[in-house]
């Protein structure tokens, strides 16, 4: 792949090594209250750093990826942002790529704050990819898309969320005309982008926005601008039309398999159309197989396998 | 008041308390690395530790409301966190209602998380209030929401944002039903309120959502969750149609004044139908006159003169 002098490997490459080795499993790391006390170690923030040092045991070689849900370590204040920063430092130096969920999101200024936060080298909570929130605007996100392509990371929209409450927004119908006003100058524009006409909703819209900036920043290759897509549940399909998903061309975080309900199924057939570009996450069904190291290895290993098997595609095009 | 037994004092009021003795005058505190720069303390986590002593010097018997913007202490990492939770813990000991601008948002279950960090007595980064996202559904903010309002402290739901960018998404229109499919069964519902007909915009149905709850929580009172609604810039007045703002029975919080060209008077434009209940809030325009304690209490002092007098209204209800 041509690379110009000085980019990192994109995160799309480096996930396809990872998923050629673990397959595409991403080992979600939520340590709630009540599976720190379930595991013996209390809701404390030294719990929680017993919690990291184990589950950093069990998937260093076992998965290809990790991602810490920020909340679970936010409620333990600064000492659990400690514990934090320790995982993300120590998961990315033993080769897992890390996708640090905070759904952040706000006007370009703080954006810009928070990509420094969370991308790029000197990053203190540097991660491989980073989830963002678009309430007020992917175009709002310039820093925050330079950034993940620059460094080889990944920006991951949250587009369709796994719980029914967010169709509300999520499926409203775009007006035609917004995204045209006077922006900010500092972003990629949006409204005149194929997903921005009358009758697309937001979630289309989106993925829209997302596939114009990946065609500009990596042509012809995955770009550096993901998405959040959760698996449509086989009785819920029909409340969730289908997206155009190969358009994108984008990698897409699938939320919520496991305890949410998602199987390897609602998986393999929402993204049917582009099954190697899919990173499949589950969290509290992995967890539950703890503290024992071997005893969380052996569930995410028989989990990936699954995953593998479902999602047959060799490379990130099939 | 009559108001039951075990409960906080509402945060209206708390806020209609401060705001008499005030005025209504939020400071933003959003130490960016310029700022830390200019004011030659460095952009380091040591010279944000500068930076919180002295605006906590400087606020203190200025003004009634300090509102961190989380990002600019999250760019430092686990030590920039500890500078926010000693930050919020002076500013409270020091008579401040705290607004913690986070614009945290997910599904329900994350949501209890980040609601116990935030919210209540013993969550390590306590505040009187904290901005949300609705991304993923207001809904889907159940103990987000009880905690607020069981605490006396206020949920800030971003509703119509500062910049245009997001328009695209605020301004969208939600489709009839949406909400009133399988919920998670623990938060408010949505979908059978005024404002989730079709033709009716994301920010007004959110509007109308907020209406519901606070007065099914706060009856013939302003209710706990307020919402984050800019002031229109004159220019742009037609592009952002008037919203029911009395109708959500809260109150709301006034972004972008100062620097980002919002003016006392458009507050007061936009928010002529109850003055008393906006919290207009500017950080870049205060900040710039430091950092002399003495120079920023003087433009706070003068900036919160301007907005008593651009906003007259003795109670809430005015």
């Amino acid at each position: 792949m041509w690379q110009p002098e000085g980019m990192a490997d994109s995160f799309a490459a480096r996930f396809a090594a990872v998923r050629a080795r673990f397959g595409p499993l991403v080992w979600g790391l939520d340590p709630s209250g009540d599976l720190l006390n379930a595991w013996g170690f209390g809701d404390t923030a030294a719990g929680l750093d017993r919690f990291a040092d184990i589950v950093l045991e069990a998937a260093a070689g076992t998965v290809g990826l990790v991602k810490p849900q920020s909340a679970f370590y936010e409620r333990h204040g600064w000492r659990g942002i400690r514990t934090l920063q320790r995982l993300l430092a120590s998961a990315r130096g033993a080769g897992l790529l890390t996708i640090l969920d905070v759904k952040r999101g706000d006007v370009g200024s703080t954006n810009d704050a928070y990509a420094e936060a969370f991308l790029g080298a000197g990053a203190p909570l540097e991660a491989d990819a980073v989830t963002v929130h678009p309430y007020l605007g992917l175009a709002a996100m310039g820093a925050f898309v330079s950034r993940a392509s620059s460094a080889g990371a990944c920006l991951l929209v949250v587009t369709r969320s796994s719980n029914p409450e967010g169709r509300i927004v999520q499926e409203a119908r775009v007006m035609p005309g917004t995204g045209d006003g006077p922006g900010t100058g500092d972003g990629p524009g949006t409204g005149d982008g194929p997903g921005t006409g009358v009758g697309h909703s937001v979630e289309e819209a989106l993925l829209a926005e997302i596939g114009t900036l990946n065609v500009a920043l990596a042509p012809g290759q995955i770009g550096p601008v993901g998405a959040v897509v959760a698996p449509a549940h086989l009785d819920r399909a029909h409340l969730e039309p289908a997206l155009d998903l190969p358009a994108a061309h984008a990698l897409f975080l699938a939320p919520g398999v496991g305890a949410q309900g998602a199987t390897s199924a609602d998986v393999a057939r929402t993204f049917a159309a582009c099954p190697g570009r899919v990173m499949p996450s589950a969290s509290r069904l992995l967890l539950s197989a703890g503290p024992d190291p071997g005893a969380l290895r052996d569930a995410a290993a028989a989990l990936a396998a699954k995953f593998r098997a479902a999602l047959p595609a060799t490379g990130l095009d099939g």
